[in-house]
């Protein structure tokens, strides 16, 4: 009688109560009501909009869309301590740019030397070690890395209304998934425990990787080559290659989500496409079209002529982190 | 009451009942039981063993596993046809290699320009049309496509026991993945209605695809370059890219695979490899260490040598496909 218990329990949790349960955290008005309703109309049988359990794919950004990006990536912030730990194998770097202004915290001058720069970080402090080595590493420090501003884990600045909507969307019989341009393997370890993703749903960026016996037992050695960049227009290809069926639902916060929202609004039947804008400078950050990270420009303007949800984050979100009161 | 039903019906269908219920077209013996004593080592809580849902990772190679490989691959027959049907558009094939042997029906002088006219004839037949297209053109091609000794749709070619391993696994709480060196897009269209794995949960080798927008539409267009070969060493890479977590089982039929069941059996825990060995010349075909499709060879030796299970087809196999009395 245990696992029909179980069961009955799952089945309970699993019936749509009424929605303000289930998006607490949301304001209520157009937004949330917007997000209501696309959701009962694809899973209300014997309706034209009904859509099979099987085809309801939501994909999701991550950075500045279920966490924060400001003021820098925390896959940058990751890099930055990765040379810290790294440079004591690597004397060259004091005298080698871009090594040596990160290593000064410069990052400015770091980044002169452009994308070749921006690559040769990458793929020193992600590739020449096997992808069971690399997953331990980020499992370590983002176990206690904390975001510079709050002094709080990465891992609690992570939108709890964001979260609320992840939770609503699988209790409607929703698959979600990340479709992210930072890197894949940086998110897979810890992805499941924060936002409930397993790795087989996590989309991002990579590098090569490559199959060898390392004294008898199999390894995949990660290289320092590109493999995908999953940002832009790159987000479409990246969702057709591992998803290989066209999402119904995408949510973003910016321009290089652009491309993902088109490829998700523009087939027929019921269709939902977000854009979280960031309009909360007193208990976030408050950047839009003129940003360096998160630019979100081109997507306001075709947001507004296509009709796409835009959340206000300062108006539309009652709490933005857990760790508020 | 309707909903509270349907969850108790599909409760009482999850639970595993007897083994040979759930694996009626395998004769009794030490295969079939090694697959069972495996499964339920697996899912036994509070044991050492017990591995948990979410990483219960089970990946299967399509041809020669899954359906039949022999006389020659399936995607290469849809090949030979979809090079007949575009020969209109293209009166110069009829001068020039590979495409004028191959519209003659002769394979062998076809592919004597070895790797570079195979890429030439999968290029020509595989790009230049969005991913949409493409997928119809499967579809159509797949529902009416015949193999060329028994007359049956090549989508009747899959082994019953194999499909009924599928349904077991799922029941018990696996997730069942495809990993074949074929084309991840040629799989795609119709493995859910035949073995119940849905897209995401398909890897194969695949073409480059780019986004772009047609009459202001955004389609993913095929590109003639190759973007991954997912055979032998390529299988690893790509369960790593797609999955991002290490099979728990693994089942194939060739060298090919072998890397596959290398990387799945070579870690910690509860682990199972399977070959399936084509031992059956009446039923099906006999082949293995000497054959051009699906040699299997060093996989034998490895699976000798680590204690994998190989099926025997002949002896093991009570139905091979469902047609069969």
């Amino acid at each position: 009688m245990k696992h029909l218990a179980t069961v009955l329990a799952s089945f309970l949790l699993a019936v749509p109560a009424t929605a303000a349960d289930q998006l607490p955290s949301w304001n209520d008005g157009p937004h949330k009501q917007a997000i209501v309703s696309f959701v009962e109309k694809a899973t209300t049988e014997g309706t034209p909009d009904f859509v099979p359990p099987a085809e309801r794919i939501a994909v999701f950004d991550n950075d500045g869309t279920l966490w924060s990006e400001q003021p820098i990536y925390v896959q940058g912030a990751f890099i930055f301590d990765r040379v810290k730990a790294l440079s004591n194998q690597h004397p060259e770097w004091k005298e080698n740019e871009p090594f040596k202004s990160l290593l000064k915290g410069d990052l400015k001058t770091a980044l002169a030397g452009g994308e070749a720069a921006l690559a040769e970080i990458v793929m020193a402090t992600h590739a020449g070690i096997s992808t069971d080595e690399f997953s331990q590493i980020v499992k370590d420090w983002i176990s206690t890395a904390k975001h510079p501003k709050t002094g709080k884990l990465y891992t609690e600045m992570v939108y709890q209304p964001m979260l609320e909507l992840l939770a609503y969307l699988r209790a409607s019989g929703f698959k979600t998934f990340i479709v992210s341009g930072g890197g894949i393997e940086f998110m897979r370890p810890w992805a499941e425990a924060v936002y409930g993703i397993p790795p087989e749903q996590i989309i991002g960026s990579s590098i090569k990787t490559k199959f060898e016996l390392r004294d008898g037992a199999p390894v995949l050695m990660r290289l320092p080559e590109l493999n995908t960049f999953n940002d832009k227009e790159g987000k479409p290809v990246g969702i057709n290659q591992h998803i290989g069926r066209r999402p119904i639902a995408a949510f973003g916060n910016s321009d290089g989500d652009l491309a993902m929202l088109q490829w998700t609004c523009s087939a027929s039947g019921p269709r939902f496409c977000l854009y979280v804008h960031h309009t909360d400078g007193e208990r976030e950050v408050a950047y839009d079209r003129k940003s360096h990270i998160g630019q979100l420009d081109k997507g306001l303007d075709e947001a507004a002529a296509k009709g796409w949800t835009v959340v206000d984050m300062k108006n539309d979100w009652m709490r933005i982190f857990a760790y508020e009161k």
